[in-house]
């Protein structure tokens, strides 16, 4: 079996890896698609990011969906040759956290392709995986490319739930890699009347339209054009920051309304935050890390129609050109989501 | 200036009124469409419903649109021509629940049409009505008809936000008429994922099956048609009642999930409540009252496309054929919104 | 080891059981109080509740507390000679409800002295009790009768979290057992500010006053005791409905002011709810069930002395004399919680 | 009449200034206790804060309580020589905040003792005072410094009701002017458990402990002290951050448990944030500005004993002393709260 394996920054290799037998509730996924997200990048890069850095070789990926072909002892639900996602989160459900029903939080979480731990987590860009039952969900109906979007569409599900309801609100989002069209996309689903999409390149403002945005605006060539909202205190009740750059959270923050809600989604570096604005406009800035049920609900709602993520899948490698996959992945002016397809 | 006067049960009278000059602050609008709604239907039925009885002559109507035709004193933001929905909610902006935000709960509010204080509020069934202009929300590119549809969908708009987040919930709507039929809608809007809905007339679930329901279920003709939702606790996130019967409500409780909300819409009468099923499984029953400011919320949605109430709209009948109107209103295995065309 | 069994309505029995041995990560518990909950009473009394019969004798009891006398493998955190209260509560952690975060609501919950499922959950009046070392919170500081009221004190906490912010909240609470007097502690501990009560019995009120109400009313004696709460559309944000009464729910409900919040926490028959007033206020009636880990908390806020428990307490018996416990915790008109001393 | 007012930065007058007669609605106060605020001590220091700056002389003062002296038509609710705390914040109710029922956001507010808009709201240090009876609070029972003390308990009150659920949750309060206090005080009547404060200053922290702080903390002598805080994650459940210093935020952020609340209260200048851990952690970062209803709910506590301010006021000075006041109140080493004492 083939596996995709980081060893360092630039560093990545098509390795043969042995191949796991299923055990008690586990299922054997023949892989399909396998999208590279920001984190993959980020050790395909730096190896590593922020403090998290790279200490053995690991296998990468968690954004991933294939075939059943073999079921373990206890297995039900399932089928043999059934598209399923399989989500990358495994929490221990034992720790702190999980029980207090906060299993994103866990303790001894092993999510996919992660060198937070060591020995670090392997990932599941490997051409057969065995997964816990309890991580597939069945994906009939949706090309595997579409299944392997759930797991970034459940970042933003996730993120979007925080933000509570979205009934005719005005939404701003600020950068777009994948992350930030699928917020466009989540947030309309959720009810939101006015979006407001910012970035530098027009490639992936034309990518934001597609996904739905009302208004696209290339703060790099009018670095003016958010004026217009900040009228009577500000414009928008939530804000999607995706950009991880400080003068677009600075500039966007003069256009929220008071009681907005900043969603910080990327995992980035520090940033100045005025908290005289904050304070007098009673901002509300809340993290979102990864996702927990809504790995199931980014299926359905695909499955139903009711979420359309074709248009973010940019580019489809063979296993054999991942490299030249992660590469393109790196170049925000003509990717959006590159994805994998193994076998 | 004619108006759609009650003055008794089945007494339905078209009469002329005296029309107002507009105040500082004040608008006149030339009617366009003005909806037929339950609560006009009990005063026309019963002469009022629960403890509340008409003692005077009285108005009907607060579904209206209209366009504007002069500006009072102190108006900026509407002109003259356009078209504007016309909240029928008046708070006084000074007691106490309007002091605490709570307007739709204002001890002095004099909401159009109502006979709870005495003397009554006047309603809007009126060829040229003189309006507030912070009551007049500019409803540009829509049709009379959609606009004066804004105050029942604010309804269940403001129902839809007290039940919280909808993404890829599952939503039950017992009973139709058109705010049942609204509730598919906002939910829809929402986010919800599965939408079922039961009704005992074939006719009323057509529409609710145009307005986007899922899976319809003739309840009457198929008595054990929610039975499968009722593996593992029960299915359903939310439960628009909006049937107003024991039965349903009765059903509907044993196929919600642990944690479901129950929007009560309705102003019916007394119900019995299964209270070992609402403890145990930690049901939350809420009512919903009127609404506020979703009433713009409403116009923008629909402006946006975001909201399609244009199916609901089954008869639309001349000021002279009222009295035709608001029978065609009461039955409801033909009819679904009957609204009035002004002038 | 002697255990108290309930084989039928009145057919209650102290019997030797076998003792267990600890398994890995479960410790031995002697068991030192346990007290006497409604639950215990509805099998005394009635061999059941609701739906629920007894098929088999069962040991009762789920509010105990004890001295660990022995650690399995793999238990660390507590102590050999350690009061502990030991939660009842234990969910399968896999289902999915467990999955969701929401243990208490767990589809294979075994919850001790429960008769729901078949064979039967055996409960906790035992001389000695296998627990998980999960389930036991050290409880130094307190004396054994108090941390055996962690769990009811759990449920009123519980109750009190779902119905949020407190601060400087007017709360009725009405019908005192044991679980009406606690609302009261927990209801003053989380802000409330006016508290009033209201019962049939003297002894009950006086209890009340002692825990903390401000106003006692005694509705038997004065049926028009609450009328002055009626101005303004009503007065309490929050009830507690402790009776199961109708005639106490219906006229609370009359001095509830807009957007006030109904906790139903019995386990009572059915009730009939006016639902004209619930939809015109936007009253939440919301079910409480049981607990999660508010357990350890109501230990943590009695060992801060920031809960205080003891003049609830009302009779300890002896485990020879359980039988009489039982009997007097049945006599509303002097017993508040009765406590059995185990060893 | 007498008045304090501020030309420039210690430029601080005793002035003579007409007195008001009171119109349709309102009453006039003689003023008893003023209490010097963080904002006061800004316009005395250094003539403004932020990009705020004085451009006229103005009246300071906005913690306010005195008696009332005469009665404007149209009043009731209030009778001569009654003691009342008078709220600052005057909404003008008609914006599309106030519309929203968010007041202390209005575009038109008129707080007393704001340089904020031009020309400058004058504030309520004067010895005779006309305000609309809506902002006063029968403050009966209490003393007049008591009674002053209302409006800065209304700031913690909101902030803290903005964090929501505080029963056994576990608080760090960093910072210690009386803000910081008063918030210790919020957290343990809404039911916080452990209650942390951490200062540089060892007598502010002798005033956190008779405040009711479990422990307190002088970071500058023990660099380390937060250290136990950072197992699993993190302890604390909610921050009120009230120091304004880069260095507290930043290891505050360290002890903060997943889901955490950081409450920010202070007007102070920008602040770097670590996103990496708002992220990972998903925490929650909230402005909290002003107030108002907390006004009468932090009358109401204190009235009925739930809350106890006299250990905060430090100083009581009369109005001629009104400068030395300020003096004291600039040295956060011996003094917490400085009143004025008017007539």
């Amino acid at each position: 079996m083939k596996a995709i394996v980081i060893h360092a920054a630039k560093d990545l290799r098509i390795e043969d890896h042995e191949a796991d037998a299923p055990g008690n509730g586990q299922v054997v996924v023949k892989l399909a698609r396998g999208g590279i997200c920001g984190s993959d990048l980020h050790y395909f890069n730096h190896g590593g990011f922020g403090a998290i850095r790279l200490k053995e070789p690991m296998i990468l990926g968690h954004e991933v969906a294939g075939h059943v072909t073999a079921l373990g002892e206890g297995v039900d639900g399932l089928r043999i040759g059934q598209l399923v996602g399989v989500s990358p989160s495994r929490p221990c459900r034992r720790c702190r956290y999980c029980s207090e029903g906060m299993f994103n939080q866990c303790l001894n979480m092993r999510f996919y392709g992660s060198a937070m731990p060591f020995p670090h987590i392997q990932g599941a860009f490997r051409e057969t995986l065995v997964a816990d039952a309890s991580q597939c969900v069945p994906a009939d109906g949706l090309s595997p490319g579409e299944a392997a979007m759930a797991e970034p569409l459940a970042v933003t599900l996730h993120a979007t739930r925080r933000a509570g309801d979205f009934l005719g609100k005005s939404v701003l989002v600020t950068g777009f890699g994948p992350i930030g069209v699928l917020s466009i996309i989540s947030a309309r689903r959720a009810g939101a009347d006015l979006i407001v999409a910012t970035d530098l390149s027009d490639y992936t403002l034309s990518v934001a339209k597609k996904a739905g945005a009302d208004i696209v605006l290339n703060t790099g060539a009018s670095p003016d054009a958010l004026d217009p909202y900040k009228a009577e205190k500000g414009t928008f009740d939530v804000l999607y920051e995706c950009s991880g750059a400080q003068a677009a959270l600075t500039s966007a923050i003069t256009v929220l309304r008071p009681g907005a809600t900043i969603l910080q989604l990327g995992l980035g570096g520090d940033m100045t935050l005025p908290m005289m604005q904050i304070t007098a406009k009673e901002l509300v800035l809340k993290g979102s890390f990864r996702f927990h049920h809504e790995y199931a609900t980014a299926i359905s709602l695909m499955q139903k129609g009711l979420i359309d993520v074709k248009p973010l899948i940019s580019e489809t490698v063979s296993l054999q050109e991942a490299l030249k996959g992660f590469e393109l992945a790196n170049d925000r002016s003509r990717a959006m989501k590159v994805q994998i397809a193994f076998g």
